[in-house]
This record gives C-alpha cells, sequence and structure tokens, in this order.
C-alpha cells in the first residue's frame, strides 16, 4: 500500500511540520480535547449506532430535519458507503480530484468517465459544465472549493448543475468539506437545497475546521431517506466510535461560539499573505479560496523540504495533474513564514 | 434503521444494567482509559494508516509478522471489507450466526447458502462439517465460540476445516472475537495456523475482551497479502483512530500483564455459577464456553426485565432460532446475582 495521501508523519523519527494536510491551524478546541478526555469514561459501552444527540444538534445549527443526516468514521466512510448504496454503473469525475472518490467508484464496480477541468478555471467546473452533463451518468463527485486547487465553484453554476441532476435522476456528491475554511461558506453551501434536490448529497468533515482528523466524524446531508436507509445496510452500524460523536458535539458548541468564523477571517488574512509571498518569489500558483493552495514548481520541493523538516503534498499523482505540482496548507502566521522562508532559500541556493 | 443488536442503552432515559453486549464485565483497565485521555493531545494529526507502533507490538504478542495484520474500525469494519476485497460470488454460512456476516455477504453481492447447526450441538459445527464442504463455495463464516450460543468448536474439526478450505479454495473467516474469553482460548486458537492456510482468515477484536467497543478496534490475521492489499484498496485509508491505536498499545500492555487470563478464570467462574443458577430455576440453557449464555424461556423476559432497568438480548430475529430465545452477557458477581433474582421474580410471579 502506498501512503499516496497527505499527513504521513509516522514515517519520520523526527517532528515534522505538516503542510501536507488541510486542517486548521488553530488545532482541536479544549472544549474538544476535554471532551475526548471524557469520553474516556464511556468507552466500555457501543457508541449510539444512530449518533441521535449529535444529530440533534447538528440539526438544529444547519437547519435541516435530523433525519436528512448521516455520520460517518470520517466523511471518507461515507464515500465509499454511499457509492456502494447507490450501485452506480456510470460516474463522471471532474479532474484532478480527491483519490478517495476514484478507489470508492472502483470498490462499487462503477465505470468513471473523466473530465479535466482547466488550469485557467483555477481546476473546478466553467459555467457550462451543466449542459454537458447526461442521462448516462448516474453519478457524480464534485468538491467546492476543489481540491487540491481551493477554487470554489459558482453557487450559481452549483444550483444549475443541482437541477440538471435532479432532472437527469444523477446522484450529485457536493463535497463541503473545506467550505467552513471560506468566511461566506455558509451562504455558499447548497446543504439548504437539499430539501428540493433529493438527488443532491452534501458531504461534510469534522476533521478539517474542527482540527481532529485522528478521531474521524464526517457527515451526510440529504433527503433521499432511501439512500440514507441504504447506507446503513451496506456497512457495519457502530463505525462512528464514542470520543468521535462526544468531540463532535462540543466541536458544535464552538461553532455556536463563533470559531469557525474567526478561522476563516484567520485562514483568508494568511492565504492573502502566503500567495503574495509566493509571487514575489516567482512561483505560479493557482488562486485559492479555501485553506491550502496548488502551486507549481520545476525543482523537487518534496523532498527538499522534507529534509528541512517539512512536509508538503507532492500532486503527481493527481489525475490530471502530473510532476512539478505541489500542494500547502495555509497554517498559522509564523509557520506559514517558516515555510516560505525556505522555499526561497532552497530556490536561490 | 431497526436496532437490532444489543447495547442500544441510548434509547433509555434511565441507566440501564446491560446484559445485552458480551464485553468485559472488568471494563477497561486504567492504562486504556488513560491511554485514551493522553490521545486526546494527537487528535489534530491523521491517524497512521499503516498503525505501525501497535502491528509491531501486536505481531510480537501473536508470534506472527506483522505484515499479516490488518486493523479495522472494529472487527465490524473487516467483516465488510474482507468481502468486498474478495469478490465471492457463493458463501456458506452456519446459523444462528452474527447478522452481520449476512449484510456483509448481501452487500458484495454474494448468494448465501445457510447451514442450521444443531441445538444439540450447541449450535456450532459438528465432526461431519468439513465433509460436507465443496469447491462451489468461495467463502464461509464461522465463529468459535459460536454467537449466540457461546460454544466453541472443537480445535481438531476446526484444522479439519481449514484443511478442507485450503483444498478446496474456500476463504474460511475464523471470527476468534470472543476466544480470549476461554482460559485455554491461545491453544485453541489457530492464528498460528495462518503461515500454512493461506485461505484462513482469523478476525479478532480488542472490543470484547479489553472492553473498549465505543473506541472501534478489530484485526485480522491472514497470510495472504494479495487479499490484504485488496482489503486496503475497498475501504478508505483512516479508518483506525488515533485513540483506538493509542489504547490497543495499552491493552496489549494489559495482555501483557495477565489481564486477559485473570478476566477468562473469573468469566469461567461466573458463568458456570450462572449455568447452575439458572438450572435450579429450570431454564433450558445451550451450554457455553464463553462469556455469554443462550437460554430459552416462553416468558417475554426481554420486556419485563427492560422495565426492571435491565437489558437481554432477545434472539427472536437471529436466523435458524426464533422466538424464546435470549442471550445473557456474564458480568461481574453481584450482577449476575441481580439478574438472576430478577429472573426468578418474573418466573414466579
Amino acid at each position: 500500500m502506498l501512503y499516496g495521501h497527505g499527513g504521513d508523519i509516522y514515517t519520520y523519527e523526527k517532528d515534522m511540520l505538516d503542510f501536507s494536510v488541510n486542517v486548521n491551524p488553530m488545532g482541536p478546541s479544549e472544549r474538544v480535547i476535554e471532551a475526548v478526555k471524557r469520553s474516556a469514561a464511556n468507552i466500555s459501552a457501543y457508541p449510539d449506532i444512530r449518533c441521535r444527540a449529535l444529530g440533534r444538534r447538528l440539526a438544529e445549527r444547519l437547519e435541516v430535519p435530523a433525519d436528512h443526516l448521516v455520520f460517518g468514521n470520517g466523511a471518507a466512510e461515507l464515500i465509499y458507503t454511499l457509492t456502494l448504496a447507490g450501485k452506480p454503473e456510470k460516474a463522471l469525475l471532474p479532474v484532478p480530484a480527491f483519490s478517495e472518490y476514484e478507489q470508492a467508484l472502483n470498490t462499487a464496480g462503477c465505470t468513471v468517465e473523466y473530465e479535466e477541468t482547466k488550469r485557467e478555471n483555477g481546476f473546478t467546473i466553467d459555467e457550462h459544465f451543466p449542459d454537458r452533463l447526461s442521462r448516462e451518468t448516474d453519478i457524480l463527485f464534485l468538491a467546492s472549493p476543489a481540491n487540491p486547487s481551493g477554487r470554489a465553484a459558482e453557487r450559481e453554476v452549483l444550483l444549475r448543475t443541482a437541477e440538471r441532476c435532479e432532472e437527469l435522476g444523477i446522484r450529485f456528491v457536493l463535497d463541503e468539506c473545506f467550505l467552513e475554511f471560506l468566511p461566506d461558506g455558509e451562504k455558499r453551501s447548497l446543504i439548504r437545497e437539499t430539501g428540493r434536490f433529493r438527488t443532491l448529497f452534501i458531504l461534510r468533515a469534522f476533521t478539517k475546521i474542527h482540527a481532529m482528523p485522528g478521531l474521524r466524524l464526517g457527515y451526510g446531508v440529504s433527503s433521499d431517506e432511501r439512500l440514507l436507509e441504504q447506507i446503513s445496510q451496506v456497512r457495519q452500524p457502530w463505525s462512528v466510535s464514542v470520543p468521535a460523536q462526544e468531540a463532535g458535539l462540543a466541536a458544535l458548541e464552538d461553532a455556536e461560539a463563533g470559531r469557525v468564523e474567526r478561522t476563516a477571517r484567520m485562514i483568508g488574512t494568511e492565504r492573502r499573505h502566503m500567495e503574495e509571498e509566493l509571487q514575489k518569489i516567482g512561483i505560479k500558483f493557482v488562486s485559492s479560496d479555501a485553506n491550502f493552495i496548488l502551486f507549481r514548481s520545476d525543482k523537487d520541493l518534496f523532498h527538499a523540504l522534507e529534509s528541512r523538516g517539512i512536509l508538503i503534498r507532492d500532486c503527481s499523482d493527481y489525475r490530471g495533474l502530473g510532476k512539478g505540482w505541489y500542494r500547502i496548507a495555509v497554517r498559522t502566521a509564523e509557520e506559514n513564514e517558516r515555510l516560505i522562508r525556505e522555499i526561497k532559500s532552497i530556490l536561490t541556493f
């Protein structure tokens, strides 16, 4: 098994500064950490297979019915189970994209058609995308903001995509796992459109915005109750652990206390600063809306930075990208400065 | 989604005494609880997708190569992923059995043939079972001790089953999730036979013996490296959380310090005592080797006990059983006495 993902800090003896994963650089809140500690007293019971307490709280926040929510052992688990549940035969996949979509589609025996998005369009779909959809497609995976480019699609284009998918009977999986890092994320979200589009499935994660990828907690929103029931049929009932459910509740308290908005503001400021710095040193990047930046370099920056104790994501294995593409997370001001300094030093060496 | 499993403590307002799940009644050790608390500091990183530290330690204990181990989000996750990975077309399932085998086989689109085991044989396979196996079967799921009866199959019969499966090319999934509750569990195990039987896949859990079902940690042992690679292809890479991996390491320290043997001795004494008590009050049960007991009653004991704050497992939904069968866990002396007292009082009412 190749690692093939960011976050491989366990391969190294020393502590690495990890720009390869796109997690909230503020780290988990004290509230979340305390919730995990408290949950230690409750691990001798199986988790609630319906995640009822967490579901009620999240439903209130999102203003959707609680029975339109489904939780997973990270959003990644839901990518596999929703694909298995729907038994699609033909998928459309705008690329470059998160590799787990493709792997989940392969697991379900689904044929995949790729559509290469363009660099000048920030590697996300263009306004003509909805018109190109056809009845032959059973499922569409799309992330907004896109990963690895960080570019968010226009809400108008996403809405037209959802409409077309509804007309054509295409399951539209819209991955909003990074949307909360945008100051206007909630306004851009299609979560509240799930009521009128039964084919729409919104994917979200606690992992990134609440900085708890080690705990595994993601969720989906859909008004297609048959699909939600099918998801529960293709997987074990206990996939979301007790610590994840309890930490999730704590994270929702953080959200209510404004932590998500504070993060988004901080990320916005820092990303713009990093983009300026990259521009100054002549690095070509894709202008991002999210908490990570995709850029090009002819130098082998992965290994050069690795030897300096910094991990970045080598994106050469992304379909539709290739050698020379790298992705970096937006972290704290100090950490970002260190990264920029190291890149400068490598490039001028 | 029906609950359809034990452990549904979340439906009740008040604390229920839970005899419906078969978890170590000593609870998680202080060491495991402390490990979960400590892990709270590490949740901002993704888990090690290869579970390397845990794998090395467990491999030493089991005396198998570390690359013959695969970890899961509970053993239940592995039931689904190993089934999906192998793409079997026809399964053989001795019943009654844990319902997740059947559901996983359905998910993989596999046809299931059921073989009803006999009550006089403790609802486990008899000595002629290996001779009835045929090349038409692709996969066989068997638990020893069996669930819900608690009866362990003879090691000799299991070995002949493994030999026949190897000859006939049948994937033999032997679920040993409850074996460590037997004082001679390690002697009965087929884990060390995985080296010579490539078709043998042993399933084990930390959940039950280490009383950490809320954390989700199970593993498989197999020398079929191709299968292990295929398992990693049909699921997300991060299925085992940071708290689960760290608690697993702590649980292995407990095991090295003799906690498993102490549990098995205590369970043996308590189970025999409970069986005597059931006999005294005229309840017919299946003689068990494990930490739970299957019995019959014409009274609706589930609801009668539920109203007295006790949960037991109504086994009427098990294929091959039906109405009137119940399963109870073996818990601590005091708790078992309370259960017996309540059953007596219900039956004499």
